[in-house]
């Protein structure tokens, strides 16, 4: 994969700007960005490539130079949405850094209902319904199956170090690391539970009291 | 719907036996459980009505007398998944009173850690692959849409009736209601991280970790 670790739009300000290389990248990201929205809002069997390419304003043939097959176009997009996911867990880490130590200056301690609202509402969005579509197809679509597991493991694990990083928690405790782990599954159980019916009531009575629960298994673990 | 409420294998001894009745049962039964594991395994787009027959050795002709569309078909399929998940349940229900009986007259307790691992067992199997297609195809297919979010609200709230009932939680006792549906919202989450991978020992870890922790949170709420 060639994908940039940094966002395209803000590329190194240092590097001579190449304007047909830039139209190139900013026609990929566009493909991958209405690959995820077709897939969140249409399902696999009608995101194919002609109606991704006709979204992201792009012919066919361009479509097809990116992406020759239509498994190309799609396992690129799910390593966009890894790409997309780490960039916000990243942004996240960053600016609860930021506020926690504000909060431990202020009254000398942070706050684990934000986090947890906030790691949560990561499964709720587009993204997530599009890796969720993703997941299902490979799940009996042999040529995506093994590809998409490799990612998920990736992203798992990504995932599960950044939660450990946010909620301060220390994994060389027993428990500790199984107590991240089972609310992360949570948080991915609170993410389909969303998928046919706006859940967001229900979801944040949920959030508050499994924060609580989580606070305490963290600081008093079995 | 005309389901019966109890299994089709052990109808009423007193009512009298209709051999026709029962053979026009018995291949609606095949149909509806050749639906769930063809879903399961294959996903909506390669289920038809005519694949289905063919598994459940049911002549298309008989299927579309019993299924006159595809959407009767797999809508009937999620019921049955509905009334095969409440058995399920309800049978655990009588064997876990019975077992809780016992520990209690032995030692005084029952093993929350069991308890748990059943109810998340029940999101692991052909049962829960099936319904986890539909909800996906639901969410795009408006045909589907409508009755499979009524059904799932349905099946959301028997589930968390006998979660109640077998984990003996007190709900009116604040916070313990919301306890019970984030667990199950976790095992919702971990049927899903099963898709792609078998991720028992992993889950299974999870499983004892989180059981230790309900139990506390049910026992002394915040």
């Amino acid at each position: 994969m060639t994908l940039p670790r940094t966002p395209p739009s803000t590329p190194p300000r240092t590097a001579p700007r190449d304007p047909k290389q830039d139209r190139s990248r900013a026609t990929r990201r566009r493909l991958l960005e209405a690959a995820v929205a077709c897939l969140a809002e249409h399902g696999w069997t009608r995101s194919t490539v002609a109606v991704v390419a006709e979204r992201a304003g792009v012919s066919r043939g361009a479509a097809q130079h990116h992406f020759p097959t239509r498994e190309d176009l799609f396992t690129a997009a799910v390593e966009h949405v890894a790409t997309e996911r780490s960039a916000a867990l990243r942004a996240l880490h960053v600016r609860e850094r930021q506020e926690r130590e504000r909060a431990e200056r202020e009254r000398g301690g942070a706050e684990v209902v934000g986090l947890v609202g906030v790691l949560v509402d990561l499964y709720t969005g587009p993204l997530f319904r599009a890796a969720l579509q993703l997941w299902v197809v490979a799940s009996y679509e042999e040529q995506l199956g093994a590809r998409v597991a490799a990612l998920e493991a990736r992203i798992g694990r990504e995932t599960h170090r950044m939660a450990v990083e946010l909620l301060g928690a220390d994994e060389s405790v027993p428990g500790v690391r199984e107590s991240v782990q089972g609310f992360l599954d949570m948080a991915r159980g609170l993410g389909l539970a969303n998928l046919l019916t706006d859940d967001r009531a229900r979801r944040d009575r949920v959030v508050a009291q499994w924060a609580r629960i989580l606070d305490d298994a963290l600081r008093a673990p079995n």
